[in-house]
């Protein structure tokens, strides 16, 4: 029998040079229309009902349409998409425009330049796009109108606002006729600056970056909407916008109204309101929500295909992220994601997302965790009656993407006995209509591959089931003691263990555990996709019941025969290094060695939206501060620490880790250090690799 | 027999809380005229010939003469001085002001206030001050005058120019009698900031920091001089100042014209110039020095007290630093510090710093290296004759400072068997006076202290000797083998050996040998006190020759029976840490582990001054910066090297760790870091003994 070949970070690192070769195989679909497509670099197929696939065009047809001094250089058919579903279209993309080629009658049909491109919609083939700070449109026919004048770095047009809080993650948005454009407008100019070093030139050079710290004052935004008919601009009038955070923006269907909500800057209350897209004035308040804790609207609006009136609107007011329906009025008619339908075994479940709406049946296809709360599936609800059918085979980690009518989806999945499969699902209400269309093979054949499970655990509350993954050696001897290491995050908004492949065990833990380590991961009460109670429980603390219930999970590992109790360590990034200098400082005996990634040092630091969510102000909560920072704690130190952190890191930026480290020179403590010049709050491409060596050579130092 | 105390950090370092207690004792002179005074705390008596010290005054005699008020809060009588040696009062700075104290008739004889002084004359009893960037002169009845009114971070009034190379330690230069301010003026408008950030706030806050690097474009100086008497102020005419520096300025005895050297910014060109104090005008170049590799003048002239038309210069043009008697029309008259007089062992002595004048001899006291190169002596040379006599014992370093006309000196020195001594020197040409004042005791009494011992080897050019330190433990046994650190510094302008307590050995030594290591360290070529042949070996290629002396000595000490080849370190700051780094990168499978502080990693990120001086411009010398670089070496890390630095050093500033770590992290080589928040280019106070555990720690992890 052959030795069983060994990992390197090369091949489990995303970054890693072979990483790609050691993932499942990857298939590119997508949907013209009804007609399922299957794309590959150099050409595109019709993939029928028996799975046989039938070439629809290939680059070299694209080359033979394409004036000769271009050609396809830098074209890659993997990129296409298929918007009209009515027309023999492909949309490509190629260094420098936008391509419509008609496959049929293997011609340009339409072409337009994309650069600076924010969003382009396809009813008007319009682009909206930026050019020195200010906000362009550019016509289906060529033309360029100049939106905005004084774009600035202080006066921001047509990008991300709030600091990519609230679900927010662009500026600009087109009416469904893509004649209007709604953009948000964000004014820093009484942003405090953070003073950001670039130390690749010449000489160093300063990039200050508006960074708006928790208590302090923040920047203010307000929504424009530009109607490419009449070239006006109109913004919608909020009165003064100063500490109050504008989300979620929708149009109405018909292109008249603009829906978004509303959010006070202590965040405990939102309100739902409809502005009138050509006055600008309000129109109405269609719901209120109030929380003692705080309310976080993370969706825009859903409006029904088949009814104008009626929408769809995410809340967890009842306790768990779901779906109401409501009229323009602001009328509650139902709600839509109950708990009763038939096949839901988790009652707890959340819903993740609207995919889209099977517009014959009436339903609604979400992604929730109907089935158990660490798997994600694909689930139908009709929009009228209490009915509900998991599309998938309800054990996995699901995602999907509907053909045009809604009528089919391609489910792109993975748990723990099938690394990667893609399966072309029915969404009808009542039939199971499932088909494979590729199953990917297993890449880590013949290598020694550790053994990892899941099992559970109470929380620190007594009563909460919380879920943990255990990653033994792949030569595991139950007779031995082996260095353990817990690897933690945490925070909200996140979760580490689930139903997809490997139980979605990190690359690191797969190094760790073939180098002889056992690793450890729980998702403690804070993290994602149990509920609002189990999430809020964090609330004015963040990090205090995390820490309970991962000492709660270190005592119950410390105590099995196999892991060595007086060599245990601890790693985590971002908030995930904030707990593990928070364990490593409140428990010094527990831990020996600890690695922490960018981490938050004091919750003070970081910035408005995410930080006084769950803090509220310095000012109003100093205890809760007080108790949460670790630079006052510095003296605690007694293992081995090494913080490491991105030089330029614009998110938990560089203050955190300078004013800790410098609390322990003060005190008399030695922790470690290290940097990456010119990376921000995670290590991109190779130097992830890097990093993960040492992290791992620290642990081989000092916990071995 | 009692076991021997062990040392702590504390005790060494000169930041620990034990240091001063565990240092010889001091003693604080000052004359008075001719009369030899001790100061202390609370009192300053007068010493006589007997060493009989009898009271001349107490702090209560000051206090009773205080405005009630006001007491002697903050007094310390330490720091009096006493200027007049015809009056019978004290100097002496009150929080707030400068006060004359009449110690005959108790009283207040006259006070001023201090606030931003630059420089007191204490004829004229005029200050100079600095308030809101400019330059200000309070005259002696408190009358203020503001000289200048653009000052700011760009323009700089009064301040040390040229990054204090060439001998510059400040900006204001009264005329003899007090009437007169030279002062400099510094244009950085043209320099490029380096972007510095304090940590410390709130938020983060950039302070720029105005840094000529080496090649890039620099600070332009000129020279003011203000007459308080017609209240103007004239620049000197020199012409467009850019890429020349204006170094040593000195007044004529009679105020009427101004000398100083005047250098390009190639540096291979100086010349002494005098300047009409009045017109500004330039009189004459009395001599012009040219060197193919570099000019450095450090000293201004020194007019003779008994003919003001003559004036000794310091120069090494044959070689050696010595003094060469000028009168003012720029003829040579004679070189007075030969090495053909009687009792100058070491022929190729250098005249360190002259400490003044026997008028009544017209002898010249300076101190100079006469005895042997690792010692410091006194040496009288007659201005006319080819006289010299060694004051000292001839043994050791020493310091000296001259009574009123040149007859007496106090010398504080030590040597290797001496820890602190205070004699009282006649500085007669044909005497030997030699009167002890106090001979400290040994502090480290029932310590155990390592064997320090030097010795010789031969430079790598085959010729030159160097000398070495050894530091032995305590407790040595030569069957045993031990890990050995070699510290290094290497650069211009310093040398580690000398024939001072502990042969100059560094409490990290004595610390590391007690710890069980062995360390040594090595003065190679390019250090100080050997002449200009010896330095300059280093033009162009800085750390290059040094490197072969070292790598010399390495291969000397590996080949003792007692030093474990296999675990040998290297560790050094500042030129320091640029030679450990260069020593791990071009020598990898020698050193096992090195600690490198404050690095430079590349000679151009570097200021303009220094770095131009044995340099030349990264433009005129291309392969010279790039075979010093270490960052394209980055690659041949192979022992673990951590590499150090304040966060806010302003004189090898962050980018050169930064850009060699992100070489390191670009090519997987694996350097360790850390940084000290808010500290510069050396850390201060107990900063420091965290440094050295922190450095110790890191050998102990490694190397042991």
């Amino acid at each position: 029998m052959a030795q069983q070949k060994q990992f390197t970070l090369e091949d489990l690192n995303f970054g890693g040079r072979h990483y790609y070769e050691m993932t499942p195989e990857r298939r590119h679909y997508q949907w013209w229309g009804k007609q399922l497509l299957r794309l590959e670099v150099d050409k595109v197929s019709v993939i029928d009902r028996k799975n046989t696939e039938t070439v629809l065009f290939t680059l070299d047809d694209l080359e033979a349409a394409m004036p000769k001094d271009e050609g396809i250089v830098g074209i890659n058919l993997l990129n296409s998409t298929f918007p009209y579903g009515e027309m023999s279209c492909a949309l490509i993309k190629t260094p420098k425009d936008r391509v419509l080629f008609d496959f049929k009658s293997r011609k340009i049909a339409w072409r337009q330049k994309h650069s600076g491109s924010l969003e382009w919609n396809k009813e008007s083939r319009s682009d909206a796009f930026s050019k020195d700070d200010n906000l362009w449109i550019r016509l289906s026919d060529g033309t360029e109108c100049q939106l905005t004048e004084d774009g600035s770095r202080e006066i921001v047009y047509g990008r991300s606002v709030h600091r990519n809080e609230f679900g927010i993650e662009k500026g600009t948005f087109w009416s469904p006729d893509g004649t209007k454009l709604a953009f948000y407008r964000m004014d820093q100019t009484m942003v405090a600056d953070y003073p950001q070093v670039n130390t690749f030139g010449r000489i160093a050079t300063h990039e200050p970056d508006k960074y708006p710290m928790a208590g302090m004052t923040s920047h203010e935004v307000t929504v424009g909407i530009y109607d490419s008919k009449t070239k006006k601009t109109v913004f919608l009038n909020v009165g003064d916008p100063k500490d109050r955070y504008f989300t979620n923006i929708q149009w109405a269907p018909d292109g008249k109204s603009i829906y978004l909500f509303e959010l006070n800057r202590d965040q405990n209350k939102a309100t739902l309101d409809c502005y009138d897209a050509v006055t600008g004035e309000k129109k109405n308040t269609l719901y209120t929500e109030t929380d003692e804790k705080y309310v976080e609207p993370l969706h825009p609006i859903s409006f029904l295909p088949w009814d104008s009136d009626k929408f769809l609107m995410f809340s967890q007011r009842e306790g768990y992220m779901r779906l109401y329906l409501y009229d323009t009025k602001g009328k509650m008619i139902r709600k839509v994601t109950d708990d009763t339908a038939k096949g839901i075994a988790n009652k707890e479940y959340i819903v993740r997302d609207i995919l889209g709406f099977n517009k014959k049946e009436k339903s609604v296809i979400v992604r929730a965790n109907v089935s158990q709360y660490t798997s994600m599936n694909i689930v139908s609800f009709s929009v009228d009656g209490n009915e509900a059918n998991i599309l998938d085979g309800g054990y996995g980690v699901c995602d999907g993407q509907l053909c045009e009518d809604g009528s089919y989806i391609i489910n792109q999945f993975s748990n723990p006995n099938v690394p990667r499969a893609y399966q072309l699902l029915g969404t009808g209400m009542k039939k199971a209509e499932r088909r494979d269309l590729f199953v990917a093979k297993e890449p880590w054949e013949g290598y020694a591959i550790p053994h990892i499970s899941v099992g559970n655990i109470t929380a620190a509350d007594g009563k909460t089931n919380l879920k943990y993954r255990e990653v033994l050696p792949p030569d595991f001897d139950e007779s031995k003691q082996y260095p353990t290491v817990l690897y933690v995050y945490g925070g909200p908004h996140a979760h580490l263990i689930e139903d997809s492949r490997n139980l979605a065990a990190r690359s690191w833990e797969i190094y760790m555990a073939q180098k002889g380590y056992i690793v450890y991961v729980l998702d403690s009460r804070g993290s994602e996709n149990r509920g609002k109670e189990f999430e809020q429980v964090t609330f004015r603390q963040l990090g205090q019941e995390e820490m309970k219930d991962q000492m709660k999970f270190v005592e119950y590992f410390s105590a099995l025969p196999y892991v060595d109790k007086n060599r245990i360590g601890v790693h985590g990034w971002s908030y995930g290094g904030f707990m593990t200098i928070s364990l490593m400082l409140n428990n010094p005996d527990i831990f020996k060695v600890g690695v922490a990634g960018g981490p938050v040092t004091d919750w003070k630091y970081y910035e408005v939206m995410y930080g006084e969510r769950y803090m509220d102000t310095p000012e109003q909560n100093p205890e809760g501060y007080a108790k949460t920072s670790v630079i006052d704690k510095a003296k605690n130190l007694k293992g081995r620490l090494q913080i490491i952190i991105g030089a330029n890191d614009p998110v938990v930026v560089p203050q955190h880790a300078m004013l800790f480290i410098n609390a322990c020179n003060e005190v008399g403590t030695q922790p470690d250090f290290y940097i990456y010049p010119g990376e921000e709050h995670n290590m991109q491409g190779h130097m992830s690799v890097h990093l993960h060596e040492r992290i791992t050579r620290y642990f081989d130092d000092f916990l071995k």
